[in-house]
């Protein structure tokens, strides 16, 4: 099988013109089929504030209401998706932008819980692995932005990472997929303030022994922005994707040979 | 050869959410391959107000300032374009949604001009016709938004007219094409205040009589709005599009069939 990469790029990064530049400049330069997943970044809170929105959040989540999805669409699937788009055509990545809704790509739901209404937060039902295929195989670089619809047209907020996951899983069908989530950090930390106690290779029973520490005293070793994420990287290496590295997005060739990063393994 | 459909859909139209909708169900309806390019509205205006960024005109023409050009780019490519796409599809037309930069479906420069800086206002050099026939073989409907790019990645602001006519003329090397511009007329009018007053076929003279009347007391018939359009009409035709039509976005189907709108002719 011919291997894809799903490249997932954090929001803090998107925000720093600079280090997205150097960023694209590195995943252009990619040879074979790609896909690049995008975050939000600060933008979106920013103009909520300016057009004073209120941004409602339940248990660190955010709610999305009518005027956040209004906005949402508007920076991500737009603003932030287009510029990178362009900026990869100057730099000779022939890439198309997409969010859920188009081509069908990712199709959701609109999120249902028991206590809490998430309001247009979508959970992915399916992802079109056809369509981005028939993309890869015309030599364009799905570029996708952290949008879905459900199939009566509402579009949906949803997670990128789990964008990212859920694209890689279903691509392992006709790929062999390695799934690289990049951000500002050197990879996987052992300890947040300290960008060299990267964890060079994190396995579900250590993955576990950091999540739930013996000793309460210590804590939670690995941070709770990553937890999500991680186990993203679990589910999608249970499914079929051959391999998940996490790290700085200023560093992606070497997280592509390996030499840098944290390597996500289900093996010990 | 077979039949293309390129349909331009007015700003106004999308304005009003009942009769894009109507406009929308029509559309999804037709068979065969089919082109969408949609106009901007007033979202753009209302968004930028709402922003306290001044509107900057000259001559009747926004200056694209860089803040405008942001909330173009967000309104028009991500919010507008989305939401059309995401309705297509749960009207079971598979569509694509595109700004020019997305598998450089169109090249632009900025705009030069020897007295007037317009901003990152676009004139279009190509359209990408193998790239949209790409995705009419896949059977995709491409959505296109009024924003383009140049070979250095910086997006800019493309009148959504000008758009419809070169992608109609681009394609015309492939498909026979059909150019229909929707807006919230019946047609081309001979008197602006009366909706009856369709002019049933426009040829060339009878244009340019139009245009500049024998009597000045009489004034310039066809109202200002519409010259560009016109204008754009006749180059299309001029390049190997087979016919235009010009009505109401309600009556598509009737524009379609013929049995509506203004028929604009080469012949008289």
């Amino acid at each position: 099988m011919v291997e894809l990469l799903v490249i997932k790029i954090g929001g803090n990064i998107i925000d720093d013109e600079a280090k997205l530049s150097s960023f694209l400049k590195l995943f252009a330069a990619i040879d074979g089929p790609k896909i690049l997943v995008h975050g939000g970044g600060k933008l979106a809170t920013q103009m909520a504030g300016k057009l004073n929105i209120h941004q409602k959040m339940v248990d660190g989540r955010r709610i999305t209401d009518a005027e956040t999805l209004k906005i949402i669409t508007m920076v991500y699937a737009g603003y932030i998706n287009k510029n990178i788009v362009a900026k990869l055509q100057s730099l000779h990545c022939n890439s198309i932008g997409l969010c859920g809704a188009d081509g069908n790509a990712i199709l959701a739901h609109k999120r249902i819980h028991p206590d809490i209404d998430y309001g247009f937060a979508g959970d992915i039902d399916s992802v079109n692995s056809s369509f981005l295929k028939t993309c890869l195989s015309n030599e364009m670089t799905p570029v996708i932005a952290p949008v879905t619809a459900d199939k009566n047209g509402q579009l949906l907020n949803t997670n990128a990472d789990t964008i990212a996951g859920e694209i890689a899983k279903a691509m392992s069908f006709l790929y062999e997929v390695e799934l690289i989530f990049t951000f500002e950090k050197s990879g996987v930390l052992l300890d947040v303030n300290d960008d060299s106690s990267v964890i060079k290779r994190l396995d579900k029973n250590y993955y576990e022994q950091l999540k739930h520490p013996p000793s309460v005293s210590e804590g939670t070793k690995i941070f709770a922005g990553m937890i999500p994420k991680l186990d993203n990287a679990f589910a999608a290496l249970n499914s079929g994707v051959k391999q998940v590295r996490i790290g700085k997005a200023e560093e992606l060739d070497h997280l592509i040979t390996g030499t840098k990063g944290t390597l996500i393994s289900n093996e010990p």
